[in-house]
């Protein structure tokens, strides 16, 4: 047995998010499905992050564990064969057993959260942005983001489903990108707690349309209750980017 | 009655092109039922440009005439509220009742060609580009562009199943820009041959991997026949960009 390690990509467009469910066809259920079916063994594979509904990724993480002959490496080619167009393996390789992809001393997580800004929506980007026709204010955004910046405790800008009792998180940058219309909003970090780019992201189009002051941004984190925050971002505007270990 | 041009943008992936045909969705019989649903009137529209089946747009334009009371800017507004989400009308206006938009004095198009150039294709650039894993030479691809560049006869560069005579075009300009995997070949004319924008793409990813020279490019031109170029390439890497007056 050895431990085959993937670099996912995917459309979240048409899946109900990573983890498998009763009501609706997943991204781990597809990949379980056809690596099971490549290999002949019965898969179930690990991942690194549970993305919501409708939110892609050009670099998840999963492992799985397999007797099967294919190389490590070639795994990505023969799994692509059979996959729908909408999922795709970046790459595979060989890890050690015990590598878990969300157990790790040292994890970064890059988010993008991509927002297309003009009087009318663009078709091309509405299944990857959240469209805003107010005027945005980058600068201001970019004012509002650096009180984000830092280890904080992001209990406000986390969804109240959560099951976490730590809300103490590191975020590294926050780079906001305006090319045209475009804006990309890239965040990194250590771990993110459940809908938490999505929250920043709902706060800074809120800071960009000057319905918040920038100072406002540090006055939610202080209040400590998710009510304090901006609305939650659509989920199609969010990519997670990578994962770094 | 008077008449009303519209700026229309488009997701063509899950339309059989503009016009109306047997078959299939078009654009132009979405337009023309959710147009003639909202005055009451039965509108058959004019279009610029009939774009293939999987092509999008970010502004082709149509004309209809209405003696409907909603204000011609307020078109747009009303309509996309009935419209799919992959169709979006992105502005309205007034104009002469007998402007037509394909029979102008001066008409200048844009079309921008997409290519998503890695090891690996990118989901969610699949409906919106062609996937090229071979490594790609822009600087090439820029070279052999220039032969394009003036008034030439392209029907080496036209499908045979057309039914033009005259096959002179003015090419106005080829910009090549690349920003990491994403190279978009972005290109301006009086006028183009039918998938004389996909032959042009084909021909040059062609180049851009090595496998013509750049001066194949002219050799082509001269040639005058279909057969000498490169293969059409995928209609879900075209975009028509604008249409000048």
């Amino acid at each position: 047995m050895r431990r085959v390690r993937l670099i996912v990509a995917y459309d979240g467009t048409n899946y109900c998010g990573w983890q498998i469910q009763p009501n609706g066809i997943t991204i781990e259920e597809v990949l379980n499905r056809e690596i099971s079916r490549l290999t002949g063994e019965n898969i179930h594979i690990i991942g690194a992050s549970r993305t919501d509904s409708g939110v892609h990724a050009l670099g998840n993480v999963a492992v799985f564990d397999t007797a099967s002959s294919i190389p490590p490496e070639r795994m990505a080619y023969a799994l692509n064969q059979r996959m729908p167009k909408d999922i795709v393996i970046v790459r595979s390789d060989e890890t050690l057993p015990d590598w878990h992809p969300r157990y790790q001393d040292k994890i970064t997580k890059t988010y993008e959260y991509h927002i297309y800004n003009a009087p009318a929506p663009n078709p091309l980007k509405r299944n990857y942005s959240a469209f805003v026709s107010f005027p945005m204010d980058t600068e201001k955004m970019r004012k509002g983001a650096e009180y984000l910046v830092g280890e904080h405790d992001f209990v406000s800008f986390c969804n109240i489903r959560t099951n976490v009792s730590d809300t103490v998180r590191t975020v590294h940058s926050i780079t906001i990108i305006q090319n045209g219309p475009d804006i990309v909003l890239r965040i990194t970090g250590n771990g993110f707690l459940y809908h938490m780019v999505r929250i920043i992201a709902g706060t800074l189009i809120r800071v960009g349309r000057g319905f918040y002051a920038p100072e406002k941004v540090k006055e939610i984190l202080e209040e400590k209750k998710r009510t304090a925050a901006g609305v939650t971002a659509p989920a199609a505007g969010l990519v997670l980017v990578g994962i770094d270990y």
